[in-house]
């Protein structure tokens, strides 16, 4: 039960509250990034992480106070504090064949694939799709081709080939609210065309396991183990008052990781702090990166609060897939 | 103006703030159950109480990280501090014929008839609709018949039968978050066959009294009182961010209670503090239970707060019965 | 294969056109009833017959030019050729605690258990809800308690006792164009109090029978026959232009009626014809009474066309039991 | 750059915080009034204020525990701590072919003109319009005609003729949470007849101000400047969980107020404190009144927060001019 | 009993069928006006209709083939068989304020105010309003302000002012297929500035006239009766289907038009024939003109037609005075 | 201007009606595929058709009575009577790591390219998606890998590569009757990998071109002429009725045709005969096949008519390219 990767021996860290009996906890300093870090900020969250060079970079949110929704650069030295541009990112065009232009870009995820750091968000091109760039040294960044038609959301590649393809999840969505959503994977031998769609994770039975009835998408690129791919996500539930997002973590197979191995009944982590219940979206938790550490087994999940901070969790897998392997949904189906 | 019934002695009591001038007032040590006291639980509200054998025993709604909706069993001496089971109840067929299965069940009310303690809440069956058990001893648990047919939810039976009938309060519904919502009665003579169904309350005109123009459903069992059937019941207001939830008070006649001899047009309590304004479902107070003490006329209510925690509030029969009348939304149509 | 019943000598009737191969066809003349028979009617359908005396009687839905829905008696030597009273019913009050009020009454069922016609319809009483009256003579009406709590439609009666109780199918609804709907049944000793309710048929999965995914509901009274009883019932499509009505057919088990032996996968009538695709509401077959010869197998089946018109159809319980047996629904599940 | 009108010289005033870099603050006592200052309110919001005589003068929203929606009179020596009437204002018609009923009465609005301080507000006459009335010593209060037919709200008059005509801005909307909403002007000869009604703001779009995407609604009267009438007006976005209500700034031009000079891209104001993210309806910021002292340029803003409590902000013509045009949304289009 | 006005002795008439007893009937070679009459219309519906020289003049709804809406004018000897102009009408801005523009002209209405000929039509401008405009000769056509804000339809002017004021019926609506809506006056002294809007007409209650429940507005000018004001008016339906638009009259005191005299609670007329069950948007009649003959009492209605052709309906003052007499809905509030 | 491509000398022809001013005609003896050709179906519509051997191809629309959608083959010499195969058509997996298999099939479209006939259909495979195979021979199917992701609908193939692409167009879509929809292209080097995508047409604003304002999809494989590709494409207009269905057409660039060179403002062809306006959804033309012939330059185009039977239109392209350029509405834009 191990955790295939690098070691990243300043991985950002707390240990567990001696009280709690739960198999993850919150920073106790939460929220990491306040709302107003940026002069020009409304809200900082869903954002992606890195080890970089001998501390990290970030791909970062932040919705400005016209919200308009952008992704900035950040660096950190231990995870925790963060200096994120004032200026969004600017992409430059792949090739001359390809559109680097957006209407929005939220969400991003960060993977590291062979030395390169690739960035997929969800691009605003005549409505939502996953925008696809990357920087090999998070000075320069390239926009290449949106991978999939609108409508879609929430893209997140493995950070290694699968049979020699380039496997991405997503969440193809509507134009709205979208109030459906189920995780699929395409694949690809160069980034660029796309194929190969297969169904990968729905959402679950009410009476089983409701806070993922109404919709569920990838959040993190999935970390590789010795039991499978481990897949931190999202799911939400529709109360009379709005959506309510939770995170739930599911076991892909290494060879195929359209295959299900297991996927967590109860969610790991819902809103229930000050910072989770209120914002502008009250009640979100939403993780977007995780950092993973092969040699210690730990885990640090970034995640947006309320759509409006970002706070940190923490786990490992020792205690992790012993819980999910106790708590899988797949077994009562 | 006395309420008819048991002295319960030990009942739980906050005397009424000096500087308060409202006619019920919040226990001050709200919440009174945090929305972890089980290691498995995300939630506890929406939950019922009465006295039982010293002290007091309850049937409580605790939501687990699957968010699935159970009912538990818990005790306390005080009935502020109380011990809820881990495991939900597992209820035992009344008789050969009778299912005893649940999608789900929640929103339980506990009422002591002749010494049976019968047991009322939303049970899954093809739909919400109202589940029916008893139990002598709070050991054995035996689900009856479910009432009525989908959907429906907050049956309320009365403590004694009314001109040879069992009555139960209930609100039709319909399969999700219901926008429509009045209280009709109906009689059985079985507790296993119903009819005779009348139309009791229903929503007030927006003008009029806007908190309950949504829908409205009954809260604790009825209390018997020297003025009529007293019935604490919720309202709901929807505003442009979801449902809110507030508390009223109406009184029924003693022998025909589809009959309404007044009906509050303010509110008795609204959501106001943390515990009641951030949450599972903001801005939420339902009442599920009442303890009333007939030899001191105080009257101890449990309510739900944000779908997520469970909180107390006070008042006395001599207090709410001269409020009621000088605020009866029947005066103004 | 037999139906067990009565021999209806001149049961209405018309043989198969030579061309067909379908196992049930239209009557030639269709439709029996125009929408304007009465002077003061905006449209006659839904409606029910039954062998009365040496002919027939009915109950029909009458909607006036206001638009309101009420329940008139007609006569017919034929079945084919009505005369409805101009007046509707007037239904007295069973006894002296039963209501015998209406906002509306739609779409009635009529049934002889025992010598005496009991009509089941769709009664207004704070929403709609199964009203429940009966005639010896068709002469004086006598309406009962309402069957059930709102909000509920197509309440349907078994011709006989089973096990010692009346047996009633429903439809719960909500209060609009209620866009959900699967049958249930309930019972009762009396006609008054009912309980003991079990689900017995649901929608179906749009791959598999798409034209009764919406919701479903009883047609005609059940009839008896060697394999089981025979449902008529509706089901509904929602297309991008509105609600889509067409006939179906089941099969319930003799003894437990929850029970489902068979079910089309197919419907046996849907919208074709341009009194069934014009008119109040276009693209609507609605059955609501069938005549069942037990010696010669005829059946004829009474349907509502647009909500507009009446119209008949036929078949024979020969034809029909196979064409069912190979086109079940239950085979795929 | 400055405004042309009164001096207050005892205008409520608050330095800007030593950190802050930005153009507008918020009042460290914030909020100024709870919701329940009143015997009985349930909240106090959305309001009014005037200089005079030698302090102020306001007209406040007052909800009352049945959820009535009133307006009430209130005075204050400094503008912050205020006494407001329990009885809410009665108005005496007009003339004797005026209406002087009202189903409710909200979100009120004060201007003074030639001496007289007239009264704008939501007023319920068959669903919502403006309603219109005056007073010239807030002892007496006087209602005219409706400005306009339903549905309508956030009227908002100038604060002195323009071309001989009374000018008012307001917002058409529907019967309900209105999901779209413009600024439209209409102009007058004798606060009666209205006619001539020209388009002024529209909501922007997604991509470059989404904060102001949903509805838009003028806040307090005008405010004269050398630059043009200064405007403050909320916008509102759609989350997936409701309505969320932000404050922006404007400049139209002075002699023909349908031309707008000036518009902001990022609002100035939007919810961030606990005040304004919890409470009766959560993320409002709702600004219905300002102070302009013309001696000093110091403005003082009055805002509902969340539905439930009232709070105030600062600023100066110096800092928010300047701050406009470099943000102006209409650079964009 | 009698018609107040003009003498118009070429109506176009047709006598009553021999066998209907009906109050209306339909002409027998409708539709007069087919949907491709123009080379470019797609369809020529809801159009209005006046006495003009020694025939008839009239300004139709053409929908091209793009599906704008635009207002033509057409003229006729024998107000049956109508010429009409392949170019819609352009309007000349009646005064150098005055705006002259329109994103789409529809539903238009022609009445004769002491010589001059006002048309009223549903105008777009940043939504639907009222638009105003009129002509001496029918050759050249002047745009005068928009009545009202958006948004509205329907907008319908008296034939004469009352009390010195001219009077306009309008439905206040929203910005597209409004599900509410009642029909208002307002009165104005120069048909520029408007203002003492009044409640008129509401929708009526399902139980007592469900064909005029969701929406009803104005149909042709009020014709002058010595009962009071005529109005023809049309009503909507809402199935399961989409909506359902019939016609009924009502009667306006002379003197103060917002009091209602008396209103049909059945229909006059609903969709029962194929040009009106079948079209662009099945199942409607809407009235927007009628010529009534001062001296014969007769009355000839033109109607749009399944929002496709335009048709005849036929009665006389004498047969439908005491048809609404006998058949009205205040009777039974 | 002439298409360039094959000859078809025994192109379905009729000449265009002498009375007849318009650019497009139907077939005198539409429909010319009734709903109940098969024995087992309710409809016949939305079909393919391609030249083969010395007669025409086609796959069908065959919806069963159990209203599921598969797609058949069918055979005819004259393009007009067609003979259908009963049974649904079976595909063959392409290679061992293609699904072949659906929950349902509909829309087909067939476009020859290099001797190779390929299909694409709307796929259900968790959802609608683009389905893609293809034939040699009508005689084995084979099924290729989905194009797409879900959700989408109204795939077309150009029928020859571009740029060394292949190209297809698709219209991104939800999971229900989806509200909105444009038309996007797709490259792909081996019809299994697609990317590159780009916008090419959207809905039209409603003031200028209202039938095609909620959404459009591709009809027919586009034909290339000298003029760029000619694209026959439907559009809808949402009325209170529900969806209304139109034909119209474009022209695209041919060598980059997500360049749109022209597109028609008015319809081509819009429901107006009783087969169109009646049916299992009324008011719907939907185009999905064309014949065309280089040499003659007639068009012949099949479409759907009210999701019922299959009709024919006829048209030339000296006729059509004029009126189409005479009629852009890229020239108002």
């Amino acid at each position: 039960m191990k955790i295939i990767g690098q070691h990243i021996k300043n991985i950002p860290w707390e240990e567990k509250p001696v009280h709690s009996d739960q198999v993850i906890w919150r920073y106790s300093k939460n929220p990491i990034i306040p709302r107003d870090l940026l002069k020009t900020s409304n809200s900082i969250f869903n954002s992606a992480v890195v080890p970089f060079k001998d501390g990290f970079a970030g791909v970062f949110r932040c919705d400005n106070k016209a919200r308009q929704m952008k992704i900035h650069r950040g660096f950190s030295k231990d995870g925790i504090n963060w200096t994120i541009d004032e200026k969004s990112i600017q992409f430059i065009a792949h090739d001359e064949n390809t559109l680097a232009t957006s209407d929005y870009q939220y969400d991003p995820r960060v993977v590291e694939i062979d030395g390169r750091f690739f960035i997929q968000w969800c691009n605003g091109y005549h409505g939502p799709t996953i925008g696809l760039g990357y920087t090999d040294d998070f000075e320069s960044f390239y926009q290449m081709e949106n991978a999939f038609l609108p409508f879609n959301r929430n893209g997140v590649l493995f950070p290694r080939k699968i049979n020699n393809h380039y496997v991405m999840l997503s969440r193809p969505s509507d134009t709205g609210h979208t109030a459906f959503g189920d995780i699929f994977l395409s694949q690809s031998k160069d980034l660029i065309y796309w194929g190969k769609h297969r169904f990968v994770l729905g959402v679950a039975p009410f009476e089983q396991s409701a806070w993922q009835t109404l919709k569920i998408g990838a959040g993190p690129a999935p970390i590789e183990t010795t039991e499978g791919w481990l897949l931190f996500y999202h799911g939400v539930l529709r109360s009379c008052n709005g959506y309510h997002y939770s995170m739930g973590v599911a076991l892909l197979d290494l060879e195929d990781p359209s295959k299900v191995v297991a996927r967590s009944k109860d969610y790991l982590l819902a809103p229930a702090t000050s910072y989770e219940l209120m914002g502008d979206v009250a009640n979100v938790i939403f993780p977007c990166a995780a950092l993973a550490d092969a040699k210690t087994g730990k885990i640090a999940i970034y995640y947006g609060a309320a759509d409006t901070v970002t706070g940190m969790a923490f786990t490992t897998i020792e205690k992790l897939i012993p819980w999910l392997m106790s708590n899988n949904l797949l077994d009562e189906q």
